[in-house]
């Protein structure tokens, strides 16, 4: 089994080798090729822990395994991540375990992808004005990711504790972009796409404040009671996933579809698109959202991807199971 | 993370040690001490595999984790065993790796720790004749561990293709017991103790073949569909499992609940046995039936055991995660 300690990954793979990973295992998804296996997700009863499993299986890149771990509320103060995961990748011939990877960064890295690539296949064409609403650790990852989609011209911002806008200040400049903090009115009419990242449990964003021909990528509700946008955007956007069964549970759209405002079937999953089996966007002036649910075969795909990358590098070690 | 390999098992736990680890797992049960989370299990469509995850967490013991593998028929023609696992434990403070350990051999010994354990609650106290219906690779492990629990005084075995049942023969040779090979009418009447571990999917034994005052072990009945003895046996036993939600599922009891002859709540877990909330065997004459269906407990028991004393013995190895 190869080794590929949480250490190596920031320097083995690139935003754009996980954009690709994701994107291909996306298109895998909407061929059938490609499906999650159920979700476990159990609170432990012990420090507030939430623990689990996504997994799921790749018959097109033979890509088999899970992500174990999950949400430590307490680590902070012991100085380690709250968010723990680690990903385990099996032998599909033989079911023999090939590889661990460390799965912190790596999921930070295939959620920014998962959104940008739903800005490459859904943002309108002429995007310049790009709105970021959340400024955690993640929003740092989805900002840098998005902003290679389109020739974005500026990075507007939200966040609901002002003191921490100055990362998305600091990762505009990074990317030589103009900054401007905002409220959410000017968010919805001036952002051509607006990625929100937030653990949010009321809508942040409202139907009223968006303009039309915009691309919102709502990559933060993953739970259920999670909300980051009001359920009548949903109603009036075209809504495509990652995956419907988690969009409809767990996802942005749980909302809207319990209060019936939107159905299942009107939800495309982004790897229609990837594959050329649905259009995408339709016209310049309609609103397109992206509900990111996150999902097992992300994680595997990006996993994947670093394994192969140690190998060839030689970094990481085999040991013997 | 510490990494225990599948070659270092075998010198590394004792049937005895699987016994306690299992025994006081399944008491932690009956307790709410421990539970077990969903199984995934999928047919992956690949290799004609099937794979998946048991998992749980043990609270009182605080072993976290996952058993994650499956079975590969095409394996063997490749040198390999076709069941394959490996078990991954985790922190349960903080969510890290702390663990990784060979799954194949701890399924086989925690699996005969678990009729073991039943035999020891369950078994009428002047047992003296052991039952063996299957001959397969397991069947060593169960006769082994059964062997501890009584003063037995001969073994007869059962095997669906008859030239397996040398594995039964030397077995016993090896445990210094006589071994006579019997048809089904003669277990019934003569064994004591019958400890099923088949892969069948059609009843083997028939009620009417078994006297009273004996303890069934059904080991082998772990899917959907699966049956080793005939249902009208457990509506006339006492019936205990190690995990009712298991047992009434994919274990021996599905057949019996299937057709209303027994019910959910005529099943007892193993643990309120050992914990002492249940009295087992009321008398002599009755007929006990342990429903072994495996839960992930039982593995992630015996692999924390196993990783305890390859630290204390300095097997195995740490490595970066």
């Amino acid at each position: 089994m190869y080794v590929v300690p949480e250490s190596a990954i920031a320097d083995l793979i690139s935003p754009q080798d996980s954009f690709e990973a994701v994107e291909s295992v996306f298109a895998a998804m909407a061929r059938k090729d490609a499906y999650n296996f159920p979700v476990i997700r159990e609170a432990i009863g012990h420090a507030d822990a939430l623990y689990g499993f996504k997994s799921g299986f790749d018959r097109a890149g033979l890509v088999l395994g899970l992500k174990a771990g999950g949400y430590w509320p307490g680590n902070a103060d012991k100085g380690l991540t709250n968010h723990q995961s680690s990903v385990f990748l099996f032998d599909p011939d033989t079911g023999r375990p090939t590889a661990m990877v460390g799965g912190n960064l790596l999921t930070a890295l295939r959620t920014a992808a998962a959104s940008a690539v739903s800005i490459r296949y859904l943002a309108p064409k002429g995007a310049k004005v790009l709105g970021m609403i959340g400024a955690g650790h993640q929003s740092a990852f989805q900002m840098r990711a998005a902003a290679k989609q389109r020739d974005f011209e500026k990075v507007i911002g939200w966040n609901f504790h002002p003191e921490m806008l100055s990362r998305l200040e600091e990762t505009a400049a990074e990317l030589g972009l103009p900054y401007e903090s905002v409220d959410l009115d000017r968010m919805g009419a001036e952002a051509d796409v607006i990625v929100s990242i937030t653990s949010s449990f009321d809508p942040i964003l409202k139907d009223a404040q968006v303009k039309g021909g915009t691309h919102l990528a709502c990559m933060g509700t993953d739970t259920k009671g999670k909300q980051e946008v009001e359920a009548a955007l949903l109603a009036r956007a075209r809504v495509f996933t990652d995956e419907i069964a988690q969009s409809i549970t767990i996802g942005e759209a749980q909302h809207a579809v319990a209060d019936g405002s939107l159905a299942e079937s009107d939800i495309t999953e982004i790897g229609a698109v990837i594959a050329g089996m649905d259009p995408g966007r339709r016209s310049d002036d309609e609103i397109t959202l992206f509900d990111g649910t996150g999902v097992g075969l992300q994680d595997l795909a990006v996993a994947a991807k670093a394994v192969e990358l140690a190998r060839e590098r030689g970094i990481g070690q085999e040991i013997e199971v």
